[in-house]
């Protein structure tokens, strides 16, 4: 089978990027030393994160608990929840752990703590536990200096819940304007961990673990001393986000939306295509970096950009591809019929709404289908 | 079961409110005296199709043929694909019709008639299409007084390809700022889908069909002098982006997202939920409305919404909720473990985030679970 063969929209992985991507960024985790435990919430593949996994058993990171399960009936044990735990979540993880999961819990407040605490004193079962900090202002976690680090710790222990560390994300890294900001970060997000840990261990608690990442902060990191684990997502397929970031070159990019033209208006300069925001995600992340992408890079169907030519707008089931410039002279020809790939603004978002993956090593021919799940 | 069982993020459509925008847009278009012919692409589920069609098959208008292989594996077979035809799809549009759909296809351009005139030559079996008609500019179509609408009739007509008649849809009248704006709309999609269908008739070829519709026109045409049918999809659920239009009222939107409180940051006045873009979609759809709903609009469990709080960011699986002043003083106290329903921007593009809809009739119970699919 090659791309020609396929009906369009479809999601495509270009396996010899991919692979580079992931081996550049195995290389240079462990060259500082620490685990890796890739977030497998970009692709929601086993066949993609068993390139990843230094183990058969792991260990990875998931966004849901469905992708604790999925992963887990691969063989996949040593797997870490990353969205902080809530009380109508603890019965699933429960059944996971039953089964042979070891599943690892994040919460960063105390009425999660004494839930969980609750539900360990009620059941007798307990749960391995990871307090969430915030090392940049983005989103959640407890502060490195608060109270509220050791509070947690305190209900979590006299609940018999099983603390084994501290997990922060550097989320505030795609913010970051140059490299520079993010290695910056990257040593941030290390410092305010290994902080955390230290004060748990001041205060008579365990922590082995102190676990760090983000696709930019691990890419730039220089120094993990006190880090147990990294962990990142995006780095395996890459996206405009990233490449605007200057985290990666668009060459490095491994997933696209093969897409086929529909029709023109030539009078506006636009090519009609079958990709919308259904196949593209409605992602629109570049659009406050210095180079708008729109819904996505236009590439020919071997994968080279053409010059200047975004897609400009996008609805369910079309997509608008235009020059950057408005420029109807711009814009090459390209029949009804003519295949382009489309490389997304976000790998995660984008890969979110296909169902397969279509693996290409050279030109185009498919050499495997890798199925992805959805949902929760 | 009832909403508090389920894990969280969760769909959940208002049965109540759901049957009443179907009843109302039924009642409104049959008044006009023209047949209706709901778009199952926000829906993506028979279970939702049954209760807009007239008969047991059909009509409906699709946008992908995955939908128009699922529905007719249901019994649908009136079915207009409304996305213009390459020809990598021709041989999947036979399939279908050698099976039973009376699948119709559009086109625009004289490459797709070629290229449908050729199938038809190669196959021996003909196909039905509609020409597309551009009333506003917005998107794709031939213009009504363009000479391209004579030949490309004539190519399909030469080649013996069934032509059907004129379709168009005013999508620009998402971009409407009144109701007296979208009333003018109505009237110039009406009038250059029946101007076209003449200007076919005047040239000696047969017409029909005569198809026009969007949510926005279809609700407030006052006229359909000359159209056969109607075409809408997103009026069935309503969403943020229809109510900001004026085109319903936040009470009428029938789909929500169940999310979980999962933490605060006090700080910064904002309450984490474990609904982010992956439950809610990348649309930003009311951005552009006078007012920007962020990525929902957040209410309390049995729908109702908490006065002036909105998901104002979103990452995979966080979603934030704030006042949309930035006060914090204005949210109210929503503990870890709270449920809210978030009301989406984008009906269609929420709804494919998700596998199912949890049907709900009373404050809480869950009386249906409807499946629905994705993909292509």
């Amino acid at each position: 089978m090659n791309l020609q063969a396929l009906e369009t929209p479809a999601l495509v992985l270009d396996a010899v990027k991919f692979e580079r991507n992931v081996a550049r960024m195995l290389a240079h985790i462990g060259k500082l030393g620490v685990a890796f435990r890739p977030h497998v919430k970009t692709s929601k593949s086993f066949e993609v994160a068993r390139c990843m996994i230094s183990t058969p058993e792991g260990p990875i990171t998931v966004s849901t608990l469905k992708e604790a399960e999925q992963f887990f009936a691969h063989g996949i044990r040593e797997i870490l929840y990353a969205v902080s735990i809530t009380p109508n979540k603890l019965d699933h993880v429960l059944r996971l752990r039953a089964m042979g999961a070891r599943l690892t819990v994040i919460l960063d407040n105390a009425e999660a703590a004494h839930a969980i605490a609750a539900k360990t004193q009620a059941t007798g079962h307990t749960f391995d536990v990871l307090i969430e900090i915030d090392c940049d202002g983005h989103r959640a976690g407890i502060k490195p200096e608060s109270t509220d680090l050791i509070t947690v710790a305190h209900i979590l222990h006299e609940g018999g819940v099983r603390l084994r560390g501290v997990m922060t994300h550097a989320g505030g890294s795609y913010s970051c304007t140059d490299i520079n900001a993010i290695r910056t970060m990257a040593e941030q997000e290390r410092r305010l961990a290994v902080r955390s840990a230290h004060r748990l261990i001041e205060a008579g608690f365990p922590c082995p673990v102190v676990s760090v990442g983000s696709t930019p902060t691990a890419t730039f990191a220089e120094n993990l001393e006190g880090v147990t684990e990294v962990r990142a997502g995006v780095f395996a397929f890459f996206d405009l986000v990233m490449a605007g970031l200057g985290v990666c070159q668009i060459d490095d990019i491994a997933l696209s939306v093969l897409t086929t033209v529909i029709g023109h208006r030539a009078d506006c300069g636009w090519i009609l295509v079958d990709a919308g925001w259904m196949a593209m995600s409605r992602d629109r992340g570049t659009a406050k970096q210095s180079i708008d992408q729109g819904y996505g890079l236009v590439c020919n169907l071997d994968g080279t950009p053409l010059d200047g030519v975004i897609m400009v707008e996008a609805n369910q089931e079309h997509g608008v591809i235009a020059h950057r410039s408005g420029d109807p002279a711009l814009i090459p020809h390209l029949p009804v019929g003519t295949l382009l790939r489309i490389l997304p603004n976000h790998a995660c978002a984008t890969g979110a709404q296909h169902q397969c993956y279509h693996v290409v090593r050279s030109r185009s021919a498919v050499n495997e289908v890798w199925p992805r799940f959805s949902g929760w």
